[in-house]
């Protein structure tokens, strides 16, 4: 009898155990029609039928889930139920746009305490709309269950289709790519931490980012076309996430310091260098794009360069190897939360 | 401000409420797009391109998300974490074969509190994995979340394809249909309350389709073709679900005490008569077929002619209007529930 407790293993350790689990059950039928199983952002999957004598491609659609949690994704007291239903949408077109997908369509479920007002979930519902169509996604379905007194989740279900690019895996880079990233890095972090020092007027921005991140989407489609050997959205830290390529693609990410310099720079005046540095490295929800491309040419405009792909397993700076600090849902309580 | 609370409202109020904000968003991007929107058992939307002087039809894709949450839709002393994920997928996929499609995939949230064990964790995984693939259909992904102590929830998201035929909507019955049924009824119900009553023995086979339902998949996809004019899956009660055809068709579905006769004879010798009954009417969670079809000759095998469809809204029994009573998620609190 395994006595164990979730809180006993990581995120990545449970899902070591269950994906195993899960794809056991899968027989042969499933062969033709899941391009990438689950394990990456998101899973791609063939749809329809292969039309006899037709040109057309099959198509390709990607699917991701992600929820979020009162109390430990958000707390009532920094965001409003529209910055919620925003959120949740962003993490989630993220993953799509992390595929190489062009996100679509998504479907909601919302459990919770029968003594939430019904303020709330409409200011919910008007964030989730909003976010869908801001980004001309359509908002196909959803489920509402009543939850325990004070429970609030949120969880969304994101599709997209591939447009006939190739899906772009986390298991792909090879040494001599190089790394870079496409959007701000630390911004979301910082805000968490200025809102828990209570002092969000210290950076707006930053906690804006916090409150509603703003993935590059489009730049998801870039980066695929562009030839992306690897690609993710950094949604629990830099390190953790450039370490999950690595580990995905037996390399080594090796990021540089100087590299990374002016994106510290733009947080020090509001938290400090030492923060700012562990924001930039391990702050979560930020959602920009990291992906590596053969050479430099091959970068597509939005993104900059910060390292490159070497012998070796996980993640690097200059040369050191990093423990892949970051945002753990099991592993961190929220109380020690180290989300910055 | 509104201080209304969602437990203030029906399950059906708040969602009359959430869908005209939640499209109120929606822009004419969509139009071509979205062929069911949300307030079906499940949206349809087409996927890909149209390819130019190719005879293929558009791809639809069928999605619909169901929760189960711990101690509203299941107990830990009733049910194994195997039976959990058997019926979390066997609701989604009765909501896509509701649709007349049939289903391909699915996603599943899991937000657990962290003391939850490992062996719960992975025996749902492998409840979640059979019954996929006893239905041919690919666990596309996943997300784990901590959730605050005691609470356990399990989301899935499901997709399908509508191969080529018309969606069956909960809308399209007019007067002069007759109304028929896809499996079982009351069953669910009944195990459900021989279960509160520490009586399982008297019928097992109750119990175990209360455990995990077995929804007529095949059948779904039957009624479509043989011209279906409204369908659902009967989830919350035959009674409140029928309502739910005659309100969305702007008729009533007249239901016939004796076609129900041996639906509650079943049940009676380990139930009794008066609860028997009132299981076959309003007992939740069956998972069974409501359709309506234009006449007799057009009732598929597998269905039998419970009713028929008459001028009016809502639904009767042999003409007298009857109270859609059934199960609302946010109407009922746990201790009064009314499943049965």
């Amino acid at each position: 009898m395994d006595e164990r407790t979730l809180a006993d293993l990581g995120e990545d350790d449970l899902l070591a155990l269950i994906i195993p689990v899960l794809r056991s059950y899968q027989t042969e039928h499933a062969g033709g029609r899941l391009v990438v199983p689950p394990g990456d952002d998101a899973a791609v999957s063939r749809v329809g039928p292969q039309a006899d004598g037709c040109a057309a491609a099959p198509v390709e659609v990607v699917a991701t889930t992600d929820a979020m949690v009162r109390d430990r994704d958000w707390r009532d007291a920094w965001s409003s139920g529209e910055d919620v239903g925003a959120k949740v949408v962003a993490q989630n077109l993220a993953d799509v746009a992390a595929m190489g997908g062009r996100p679509t369509g998504l479907l909601v479920t919302l459990v919770a305490d029968p003594a939430t007002t019904v303020e709330w979930t409409l200011a919910l519902s008007r964030g989730i709309g909003a976010a869908a169509a801001a980004h001309e996604v359509d908002v196909l379905g959803g489920d509402l269950s009543s939850g325990p007194s004070g429970v609030l989740m949120v969880s969304v279900t994101a599709l997209g289709e591939m447009d006939g690019r190739a899906p772009v895996l986390r298991s792909g880079a090879l040494v001599g790519d190089v790394v870079a990233v496409c959007g701000s890095l630390g911004l979301a972090g910082a805000g968490w931490a200025l809102l828990e020092q209570g002092r969000p007027d210290a950076d707006p921005e930053a906690v804006a980012r916090q409150r509603r991140p703003e993935p590059p989407l489009a730049d998801g489609p870039s980066a695929a076309r562009a030839g992306a050997s690897a690609m993710l959205d950094i949604s629990d830290g830099l390190l953790r996430d450039a370490d999950r390529i690595g580990r995905a693609s037996e390399v080594c990410l090796d990021l540089s310091e100087t590299a990374l310099t002016p994106d510290v720079e733009r947080l020090t005046p509001a938290v400090g260098r030492d923060l700012a540095r562990e924001c930039v490295l391990a702050g979560g929800e930020e959602h920009s794009l990291l992906a590596t491309f053969a050479d430099r040419d091959h970068v597509p405009a939005g993104f900059r360069v910060i390292g490159r792909v070497v012998a070796g397993r996980g993640v690097s700076l200059d040369g050191i190897r990093q423990k892949p600090r970051g945002w753990d849902h099991f592993g961190a309580s929220p109380g020690t939360a180290q989300r910055t």
